[in-house]
């Protein structure tokens, strides 16, 4: 039990083994053994800055509805691709949100938005992928093995607050057949512009790249407003959705992909079903209902952004005491370069080394590097979990860890 | 929009062109333009024998378990592979039913049997296949294509009522890589005995052919006693479960599976992760409690299982008037040949002309040629949403219908 036999070995797909280990999940898994020790040892709370996840309540008029579908018998298979409910609230949120109107064949019903992702680049056979770096890490250790994606990182430089030279970018799109493009971005908090995007959107279609477009922050933004990619007529792209940011709720698994090209809709429709035979019916018609009524979702929203943005300045206000940089203008994260203070250890051991120091002294980071090689002496902070207070002793008490090294 | 460009052409993998559309859902769409249409110009029922629906509500227990843990608060990530009380739940339920006790490990979470076979077929490099025909169509058209794997299958027949030659069994086994098995068996509901799975088992480890058992319909068994492949100690099988047909529970996608061989496990667990996250955290939760009740477990299947037996009895009474047929033993379906009555029509057009004869006189029936090619002129029955009226009412309209084609 537990080895494989010589014949088993070679009976794996090499697409499996090469699946990656989340390094987010590894370094929540540490940070819970170490925190009780800490705690009992300083009297100091764990600071949990590495989650994606969202500390909110799923709104309660979402969760009634779920329930009310759960008894009324609306427990049967999915239609294939999406229930009807479900696709016209979709159609009708693309209206009010985006003057977009699309049609049913253009939407698919998936769970959150990685099933989105990883259908989009299951479904394209040739699929060498530009992104910008930094990267989700999702994409580099879990969709791309297991899609069989070749990806490439155009690097984006904090230095520049995440600015993008066109003419570099134009140069490395000729070279690739698909653009990865994540905005609002994790984790460096961008919110691609209008001008940005509709460039971008020009370069593709100039060069034939297909455009897989990860937008599961478009609700989550705080200075400008959010781009979709859907705004641009080509029907060479995929815009991926998701209500687990949106609605705090990732555990429900629910999101939704859209392409003006209603074949590929069609395609990845039955890749959907052929993986899971559709999405949960009573949870799909529930969150039919979340967008569906437009006072209690706008209510919603403007109750989330609000504590959310206040959990946002409260960990800019105390960076920039001592980190020059710019606010995250969309999304839950400050991606910061802490390489200074860690220029003694070899780059190799870098990120590691960060890493453990912060777990030991009760913080727990993502290192830069699950976001790209290049990232190295980076870390993300997540501000989506903690409250105000936490936020603010995590970050002091970080500069405080920090200063201690200068010395 | 809804064209290919010449590159996307180029563009989409093979695998998901591959996928076809399941006949199941093609005639279940067409039987419901047709019904109103019908009932008005004879007054009498449109009969859906065609459905792998369940006809019942899901267990108001197990619904009353998911609403309370979508209000407390359950409603973050999943743990990946499966929630804790989940994975406990469903190892407590095999030492309760299989007197089989086995590790987290050995479990992950799934949504429905669906994704259980997919993540199998897809997580196997060399995946030559055999399977018994007639085999689920869903494997045929979905699955296979998806995950690219070759089958063969190894044809029983409806005159020695389903019984294996382990001879020629064996011949064929030395010439594959793996195993599909189905027990209980959809169409056909045969039961494999203890003694044919021993022996299926004994001749795959010799011939070091790896197994994929679908148990799907493990608790719906009416003659005879299911054996589950876990009952053997091989470590080169994965026994693929769901409670769909157990709880009627097919709308919430929830299914487990289960090798005594945990690199395996390892493995998919990271497949599901990158392909949905986890199963819908809530949902498994309430899962969990589906089994972990004995008391209300017992006294649901009890109920269940008296009255899919009435349906299944009746079905059985009407359809032996007139056919040679035994009462299958388990699962939802009878599987019978009709060939005689349409020798008229070229085997080639034959399913197509039963299909439409059945469904302008009022009747959904999935012909033999969607489980094999070699089962033209075949149809499946089920009589798992239909009441014993409308069950009664339907083999006698189809006995009707097909004596006058005799005439």
């Amino acid at each position: 039990m537990g080895t494989f036999t010589r014949r088993l070995i070679l009976l794996i797909s090499e697409n499996f083994k090469k699946i990656g280990l989340s390094p987010i999940v590894e370094i929540s898994e540490r940070a819970k053994q170490l925190e009780s020790e800490y705690e009992q040892k300083t009297g100091e709370s764990f600071i949990y800055f590495q989650r994606g996840e969202v500390g909110f309540e799923t709104p309660s008029y979402i969760r009634n509805a779920i329930k009310k579908y759960i008894d009324g018998g609306f427990t049967k298979y999915p239609k294939s691709g999406g229930v009807l409910v479900f696709k016209n609230s979709i159609k009708q949120h693309l209206i009010y949100k985006y003057s977009i109107s699309l049609k049913n064949e253009n939407i698919l019903a998936t769970y959150g938005g990685q099933e989105g992702l990883q259908l989009s680049f299951g479904l394209l056979k040739e699929k060498k992928t530009l992104a910008f770096g930094p990267c989700w890490s999702c994409m580099l250790e879990n969709i791309w093995p297991y899609t069989g994606t070749e990806y490439y990182l155009y690097n984006l430089s904090a230095k520049d607050n995440f600015a993008i030279d066109f003419d570099s970018l134009e140069y490395a799109l000729k070279k690739v057949d698909v653009l990865y493009l994540n905005t609002p971005h994790n984790p460096t908090g961008k919110v691609f512009s209008l001008s940005e995007m509709a460039h971008i959107n020009e370069l593709c279609q100039k060069h034939n790249v297909f455009i897989v477009s990860d937008e599961a922050y478009a609700d989550i933004v705080f200075d400008g407003t959010h781009t979709s990619m859907l705004q641009f007529d080509n029907p060479n792209s995929i815009s991926v959705f998701t209500f687990s940011k949106s609605f705090a709720a990732t555990g429900f698994r629910v999101g939704y992909t859209v392409s003006r090209n209603s074949e590929l809709i069609k395609l990845m429709t039955r890749g959907n079903y052929t993986q899971t035979a559709g999405v949960v019916t009573p949870v799909q018609l529930g969150f039919a209902f979340a967008l569906h009524k437009h006072e209690l979702h706008d209510e919603w929203m403007n109750y989330y952004l609000m504590e959310l943005n206040k959990r946002r300045n409260v960990l800019y206000e105390e960076l920039r005491k001592f980190f020059d940089i710019k606010a995250p203008q969309g999304a839950f994260y400050c991606f910061i370069d802490v390489n200074q203070y860690f220029s003694d250890i070899p780059y190799d051991d870098r990120d590691k080394f960060i890493t453990d120091f912060f777990l030991q002294n009760g913080i727990a980071v993502v290192p830069g590097s699950a976001f790209g090689g290049s990232y190295v002496g980076y870390i993300r902070l997540s501000f989506s979990t903690l409250s105000e207070k936490l936020i603010r002793d995590g970050v002091r008490r970080m500069i405080f860890l920090l200063k201690e090294r200068q010395k």
